[in-house]
């Protein structure tokens, strides 16, 4: 799907509805409830509700009302996890039994990055970039102060070379949360396995933007939320991977019964479950996973790399829109030009950056503001359409032509965005 | 309220409905959805569900759908962990900044262990005893191996006399997930005072049914779930406490971004929240959150120190009528004898225990099985009945005097009871 523009046709609002009509993924947008009036460009930091979802919690709701404790039995919740790992699996890459979904992804991290570290016990570097989430760098801290070992940072280009022997785990996150940079996970890989050294991915801003491929990125471990792309909801159960070739090495700091092989058996003592199931800790979240495993019900039968395509296709449009809608007007894209080395989004610095999308919000385009200077719009590839990249510049440039975001209540400052 | 039977009246269906008609709290029964037709004795291992949750849960899902990103802001998402916890906190007996409302259980437990055992550097014990709830067992078992240090295991009964100089942390389940049976908070708190040691304890089984009252107690951390008496719902967030004179120096191992002081200027510092805040960690489950939210809306009002009395009551009619009832057909008394040294919960001991719980659960009363030979019944105060009590021992007593419970489809183990 080549962007408007680029194939010779006017850049206009016709050639996004054309763009729209061609789209295979087009039908997959009336899975989501989308407000009428708004443009949502903030899938990249929740995914918009799917009234399937809506169903599945009212049903589960109902389950717990009316079967109270034998919905574990009745309704299947003793094994949501391990059914919303097998629905989430080929998004990754991965073995049903590779994955597993539980907890937040700060303490997913916290588990599999520690459990890795200890896998190379001789190795005292946990090796990250400077542009790792931060939250993903604090986690990283605590892990090295726990087992006795350092965090090197480095700048993101930097990574592939600083690789050497006395790295015990690279841990990186896909999909820059700032500037949609990619890392090639198949060179990370292939430089750490080199050097003898696990590789630890963190895809909150990857999975159902890009095609995951955890198998051949020779991926050790990895983990991720689910609010993003994957519209499990807000603060949605995350999910964690473990490559079968450490299965049986491998230990969960937390060890929590429903990591046990026999929860219900009430042993004394604890005998690890199989594959990254070992990983799961305390009594799952029903209602979170139930929302989340109906929210994944619409991947069913959509190929990864038309996913992908269309990202780009968005992201593409929306690069060349601003270059010649917003040209001097103080807008300096952030991310890579090249739309196969972002993800689902861009990034464009601005010095007011935080008063332009509080303007833009008020316009019913729905972006972010990263600090100190970012707007940051995300292109959830199923339900965001071609006329939507359009319109959003269309309000971007008449806010920035008019100054129209030069407002007192647009400076205020927000808790989140 | 005396138990019928021991103010010299007749023990009959009718006397309990006259205990019920006189109970202050029979009126918060209508908060509940009990299922018409059932017996629930099993709000110990999941708490009933109230219309308010359900209401609450749809408003959450409208804030997704319609609000989207913005509700963080505008529905104060942001702040819901520190609302639940305010509302929490009087029920034990616990500042605001005292309590972090977030994760499993398990995944506290871990957290607030780990963290008191480094407050103790110096001491290589964490004493634990051997009817603990085995996945506290399993926790403890990983923090040592992180710490270094070792996890002592004595006799229930045998703890205070094992607190001695080498204890760094005294971890305990208040009442017993088995037999009911309640530790003496006060006196473990004094002996671990007088040899230098800290206390952690897990009230899941305690909170909303007994008065729980960490200050007093002098405990020093704590977590508990809230699924059982709290009714927050199936696999709902957990808690975790941490008194006020630890707050400066004590650190989470799991440095996630909401357990930072600004999660949202993405620091590259990690600078720990203030008091147990810095024990969240990723992404807030909003949905679960906002579930027990609203469960939390019943005790608005409710003196726990009644709500402690009644569960005594009921655990007493009880024992009493199954004394009555059921002498003679194999039954043996596994709680406690005396009411206020167990929590909410009887457990009678039978060897085929499995197939009567089946079976009871068929007619209606539902509670539930522990290996190898426990019937389990958990009165929860706020919706379970002196009547229902009544009608639970008339249908076990009819069932062990019939034989009724001894068909192959009882025999069948199922995953969880």
């Amino acid at each position: 799907m080549p962007a408007p523009g680029t194939d010779g046709t006017a850049m206009d609002r016709q050639a996004c509805t054309r763009l729209d009509a061609q789209d295979p993924l087009a039908g997959v947008r009336a899975c989501f409830s989308v407000p009428a009036g708004s443009i949502y460009l903030d899938g990249n930091s929740l995914g918009a509700l799917q009234p399937a979802v809506t169903r599945r919690v009212r049903a589960a709701l109902d389950e717990w009302g009316d079967g109270l404790i034998r919905s574990w039995n009745d309704a299947r919740w003793v094994d949501l996890p391990q059914r919303v790992a097998t629905r989430l699996a080929p998004l990754l890459g991965a073995r049903p039994d590779e994955v597993a979904v539980t907890d937040s992804t700060s303490v997913n991290l916290f588990k599999v990055l520690l459990a890795a570290r200890r896998l190379r016990p001789d190795r005292r570097v946990i090796l990250t970039d400077a542009s790792d989430f931060p939250t993903d760098r604090y986690v990283a801290g605590g892990v090295a102060d726990l087992a006795g070992c350092e965090v090197r940072t480095v700048a993101r280009d930097a990574v592939v070379d600083a690789i050497d022997e006395t790295v015990a785990v690279v841990a990186l996150t896909h999909v820059d949360y700032r500037t949609g940079a990619v890392h090639d996970a198949e060179a990370v890989g292939a430089a750490a396995r080199a050097a003898g050294a696990l590789t630890c991915w963190d895809l909150s801003h990857s999975t159902g933007a890009l095609v995951v491929d955890l198998a051949s990125w020779g991926a050790d471990v990895a983990v991720g939320c689910t609010y993003k792309y994957l519209s499990g909801g807000p603060g949605a159960p995350a999910y964690l991977y473990v490559a079968r070739r450490h299965h049986e090495g491998v230990e969960s700091p937390i060890r929590g019964w429903f990591g046990h092989a026999a929860p219900f058996d009430f042993d004394d003592r604890y005998v690890p479950g199989c594959g990254a199931d070992r990983f799961l800790a305390g009594t799952p979240a029903v209602l979170s996973l139930a929302a989340l495993d109906a929210a994944l019900g619409v991947w069913d039968g959509i190929a990864r790399s038309e996913v992908e395509a269309k990202a780009r296709a968005l992201t593409e449009t929306f690069v060349e829109l601003v270059g010649t809608r917003c040209e001097g007007l103080g807008l300096e894209l952030a991310s890579p030009r090249d739309p196969a080395c972002r993800g689902a989004q861009v990034s464009l610095r601005h010095p007011q950056a935080h008063a332009i999308m509080q303007a833009l919000i008020g316009r019913g385009v729905i972006g972010d503001f990263r600090p100190p200077d970012l707007l940051r719009f995300g292109f959830a590839p199923l339900y965001v359409r071609h006329v939507d990249v359009w319109d959003a510049v269309d309000a971007l440039a008449d806010l920035l032509v008019t100054g129209d975001w030069d407002r007192p209540e647009h400076h205020e400052r927000r808790t989140v965005t």
